[in-house]
């Protein structure tokens, strides 16, 4: 396979363990839709579109992948599968999935098959029939068995996400040294954007692929939490001019081989207020309640109870409006989640923000998140970025 | 409902249409998941996350939409429904959809109700039950209806697409004037994305959003499309240096208000040899014969079948990769599709990329992308660049 950050024998153990889980339940073998969990299987990488693209392995180990006929040599060059097949285009003269259907038959693929989803998804426009029609097989959900593999990271998935959080943090930094009173949203972002993607890819070299598909790089900016608009914790961007004032919650991102970490803080623009000031405070304790309570044996809810116990011991439950934070990987969001609602139980490996928030209509919101990996001992804080107010206030 | 571009009287009449279908087929009410869907209806603009959002009409004429807690501010700010119905948060104590039943229950949802899908899909981690389950109600699938209508814009969309051109046409020039040997893509296309968007939102004052989220404003790169990585019609952003000789594919976005126009053009770096030569007149020949070829009458089958008409009579159907083109809104692919299995009749009001392009292995693609609008007569095209070779050359 390419180089993808993920080493080929990680990628085959990765496969290997489905199949396994394949053989257990008595399947013939397995397809994959879902763009993610086909990276996460082979390391390819492609554009999700109306154009379906599956992979299937059957039991006996060959592997195959279905692209169209304008994918197959890029697919050739970046990937190593046993076969690569192939349709003309989207819906074309035949449908993609009888063509499909015959390539599995032929991988011997019948009977009971296990899929992610019966069928490609109605992605841009998308239709067609389901897989169990056209190939006449019994389907059976693999989702809840990969989506248990993927949630425990390895140390090779932690330390991508490691070296994404070291470009959160560069991207950062420059957002924080141009988000002055008088710019708006757009130029301090692009401005940060601009500089830190340059050095990304100026560091990692010609071989990087954020694996993002059309464009490379970190970002950092706000999506419209400005001002008292940073109340809404998922604002959209606006055209915001930053004033004295201000509370700001930004956000990052810096994929490094699809892998993804989180970083956000809450800044304020001029002299902090006393209220901004205790709220701004709460917000760090908050965090640092959640990142007592991963002991060994914690469920997910016992984590965010923790938060949510915190919240109202200091009267601010009128204050919240999110839960502790969500599980992150290949996807920028992903299951579990530290929720209330969500019993998994915490294991080694698992990777979430940690980013517990105060929102108070009218003022503005204070968030902070930070992405933690599980240890057997509790865990290790993967972001690094100054946290007190002081370092987080800017000049007015 | 907020200043979306579209008009309050042009949402409500989308809104009454689809009433209009509920009631024709005998259903209670309407329920929509999907994000495009819920903005085309209502202008209300939001991030898909694990979270479900929800919107609801009865037959009746009341409307609902359905968020978690913290975007009640926001929605009750940038939109105007009859009812703002609510969540904690999502998995939560109770989960949502059975929040949403009671609501739809209220609303007098029951029987029989028309959906986009039965429950909020799987984005991002969300597991939830189906909505047929969780109220009792049949579904009747909504998507083929909705689909139809969005298929034919309306002058004011239509307006939206060609003030999206502009901008995509200025991102285009930039990205050009910074493609020089020596540089990388990274570099060209940060530079262009940065003075085009703070230009679009300096035209376009503090009023307007691209509704997309993240990022508001206009976006030019290559998504590694460059040298024979331009072979590869949908190939992933590398971190690539422009050399002479090289072929490149560019592409550009300048969502305004949601909706988009597409520009794509073929480029080289360099005098171009005979070959390169050659293949560009072929490519701006095929797309004159796509424009030609929208007569009253016609089928998407029918255009597409005229190009590849055209390059068998010229012997390029070896270097035929992609279908004409695909119809483009709200969303920046979407159906019908210009191929020769797509047997939709073109109506005025729809709006198509025409993009026929040539990929030889090791040297390249040249492909060019214009928007067009049909109408009565024929069509406008609604992109202006240039697509001679020399204005498309960059000096090495």
């Amino acid at each position: 396979m390419q180089a993808t950050g993920i080493s080929a024998a990680e990628l085959a153990d990765r496969r290997g363990r489905l199949l396994e889980h394949a053989r257990d339940v008595g399947l013939t073998g397995v397809v994959l839709f879902d763009q993610a969990y086909i990276q996460y299987h082979t390391g390819f990488s492609f554009l999700s579109n109306e154009r379906p693209i599956a992979f299937a392995q059957s039991v006996a180990g060959e592997t195959a992948v279905f692209v169209p006929e304008f994918e197959v040599e890029r697919t050739r060059e970046e990937a190593a599968f046993d076969r690569i097949e192939s349709y003309p285009e989207y819906p074309g003269v035949e449908h993609p999935m009888l063509v499909w259907a015959r390539v599995l038959d032929d991988l011997g693929l019948r009977g009971r098959i296990g899929v992610d989803s019966d069928g490609y998804p109605g992605i841009l426009g998308y239709q067609g029939p389901p897989l169990s029609e056209v190939t006449g097989a019994a389907v059976e959900p693999l989702s809840d068995f990969i989506e248990g593999r993927m949630r425990r990271k390895s140390p090779a998935e932690i330390e991508l996400i490691r070296r994404s959080a070291r470009w959160c943090e560069h991207a950062h930094r420059l957002l924080q040294r141009y988000s002055v009173p008088g710019a708006t949203e757009a130029e301090a972002s692009l401005h940060a954007g601009y500089e830190a993607t340059l050095a990304m890819l100026e560091a990692l070299g010609p071989d990087y692929a954020g694996q993002l598909g059309s464009q490379d790089g970190a970002t950092a900016g706000y999506r419209g939490q400005i001002g008292r608009r940073s109340a809404w914790a998922h604002a959209v961007a606006h055209n915001i001019t930053f004033r004295e004032g201000d509370m700001l919650v930004t956000e990052t991102a810096a994929p490094v081989w699809g892998y993804n970490a989180e970083l956000e803080r809450g800044m304020v623009v001029g002299t902090p207020t006393d209220e901004q000031r205790q709220l701004h405070e709460h917000v760090v304790s908050a965090q640092e309640v959640a990142f007592d309570a991963f002991r060994p044996g914690v469920t997910c809810a016992d984590v965010d109870r923790a938060v949510t116990d915190y919240f109202a011991a200091n009267d601010l439950l009128p204050l919240w409006r999110q839960h502790t934070g969500h599980a992150i990987g290949l996807r920028n969001h992903e299951a579990p989640f530290l929720d209330v609602g969500d019993h998994t139980p915490v294991e080694p490996g698992m990777v979430f923000t940690i980013e517990p928030g105060v929102y108070r209509e009218g003022l503005g919101g204070f968030r902070h998140s930070d992405t933690i990996a599980v240890t057997e001992e509790g865990i290790e804080i993967l972001t690094d970025y100054p946290r007190d107010l002081e370092s987080l206030t800017i000049p007015a």
